[in-house]
């Protein structure tokens, strides 16, 4: 019998499938060839993109020049503009105001054919370390209200640049997604006098079926609903609101779970295409009691249609009980 | 310069990209090209489906036999069952109920290579009375709530089966879009006094930028605020919050204008693969006064990456004025 599960922070239904109920290798396969070609990414190329914002770089090496290990670089084609004002505006009964935020590519390594699984976890933490470095800065700009931090790993994912890299955008408004995760989050407090995302690690370490991974700073689970199959979540077992905010501990402890669970998932699912979103607190109200920061992990796995277009409630066809066996049990190949 | 654009009903805010702008040509082309091989949707494979539960027959042919022009049976592989209690229940903190649900497909056309786009508008009427049935059958059971019809056409909208056909599926629980649709035409007549789908199609008639095309019944527009390029709305110019109340005469004529839409998609963008939409009223609410059914097409052009899945924002690469604008003028070819 297929199961209707509430995901119990946004109130998201979703459907866990049981008669199309999939094992990882019958989703189909993504290959992983890169095609190589000219990359505006790649160390020696740096005058391809705009000028950096930030490097991580050997001593004696210049700016916009090669001898960097990472390197933050503004979106040559922005979503949005960072210059300008809002000029907040009616068109009729619409509503529309300037596209202004920031958008900034983070060049994750020099090297074209590294991805983040394979980097060393000290160079995975230096990637967390940009992240917060980039999100400290962007934070004073009194215009942004919330920043999103992404990361498109393949080109059925998204990624239309082949060399590993993340994505940082920031925004005049707070979107939908996370003002349900606050809203959600800030109803559950208001009952419980307790934080959703709390509780849901205390109840994933005592059940233990969708746990996958912990160690002394984070957990990682499958989610109780999942929108798609071997969707993960890495939660901060410390409660906070802010990624930003998190001990230098933290981000080495992060980088381990999560390279140890990316070499897993290309062990199961054949590295697959996977999109990885860092949800963080909105800036401008207080969420210091309710909100819990934390990493979604989503292979793409499957295709999303009318269904989902027409409802947003999403069908998965792997339970996420099974995804966590297949996570925990998986023996990582060799470096 | 960028905008963001927000939906008058759901709220929901887009980034309408100029730095990305893309016109029709520049969307990747997708191969319409057939496979062919065993297909239990073609006439004379009857017994490959699930019993019928309705079909549009010649006279004389007989029940899973050939001789129809229109079938609809349940899913073989339904995401939802149809027998049982829905069993809510908890599980700690979390809540889930069984999968109770209906299924079923509507296979448009015994001929394997027809199209939606290319049938006659009377049998691509029969497709709405079938769906008409249907739901009226549907609604009789009262442990459904929601009912949606969704058409996913060619391989990256998510059909599994190339043989022209859409789905039905009948729900426990509204879900979350129709919800927030609901609740959002709900405040806006509450403040307003009238239905914000009527305003739309007033304003839209009035600037016209966005209107693509209309006749007596309906207007086709390019919504204000798309998450998708090329998106459209399809409204029907009389106001009722059920898709299955319509009259006689407003099938024959949002068959006339969703053929001519198609066309104009085929032309346009070469035959798109899209996912066709039909948003009606849950039904244990009275949503006569706010609530105006309708129907939206979505063209499969773009991937959805970590961005969209991390904020619920999306990031549309072509304004909806110039996609009007193209659909407007566009000549659909001889048939």
């Amino acid at each position: 019998m297929p199961e209707l599960r509430k995901d119990p922070v946004t109130g998201r239904w979703v459907i866990i499938s049981t008669e199309r109920e999939k094992r990882p290798s019958s989703y189909g396969k993504y290959s992983i060839e890169m095609k190589g070609g000219f990359c505006p990414f790649c160390e020696g190329n740096e005058n391809h993109t705009p000028s950096e914002l930030l490097a991580y770089r050997r001593n004696g090496s210049e700016r916009d020049q090669p001898g960097w290990t990472l390197r933050v670089v503004p979106n040559k084609y922005p979503a949005l503009h960072i210059e300008g004002e809002l000029e907040r505006q009616g068109e009729g009964m619409f509503d529309k105001m300037n596209g202004i935020g920031a958008h900034e590519v983070v060049v994750e390594t020099p090297k074209h054919d590294m991805t983040l699984a394979r980097m060393t976890t000290d160079e995975i933490a230096n990637v967390f370390w940009a992240f917060r470095d980039r999100v400290l800065d962007l934070k004073r700009d009194k215009r942004f209200r919330y920043i999103v931090i992404f990361k498109n790993q393949g080109e059925p994912a998204g990624a239309s640049l082949e060399h590993s890299h993340s994505q940082i955008i920031a925004l005049p408004i707070v979107p939908k997604l996370p003002g349900e995760e606050i809203s959600g989050a800030r109803t559950y407090f208001n009952y419980k006098e307790r934080c959703v995302y709390c509780d849901i690690i205390t109840q994933e370490k005592t059940e233990g079926t969708r746990l996958i991974e912990e160690n002394s700073d984070f957990i990682a689970v499958s989610p109780f609903a999942p929108r798609f199959p071997f969707e993960t979540w890495i939660l901060p077992r410390q409660h906070s609101p802010y990624f930003e905010n998190a001990q230098k501990r933290e981000y080495d402890s992060v980088s381990k779970l999560l390279k140890s669970l990316l070499r897993k998932m290309d062990r199961v699912l054949e590295t697959p295409p996977y999109n990885m979103i860092i949800h963080s607190s909105p800036f401008y109200e207080n969420t210091q009691d309710f909100y819990h920061w934390h990493i979604e992990l989503i292979p793409k796995l499957t295709k999303v249609a009318g269904f989902e277009w027409g409802t947003g409630f999403y069908i998965n066809p792997t339970c996420p009980e099974e995804a966590a066996r297949y996570l925990r049990e998986a023996v990582p190949g060799a470096e």
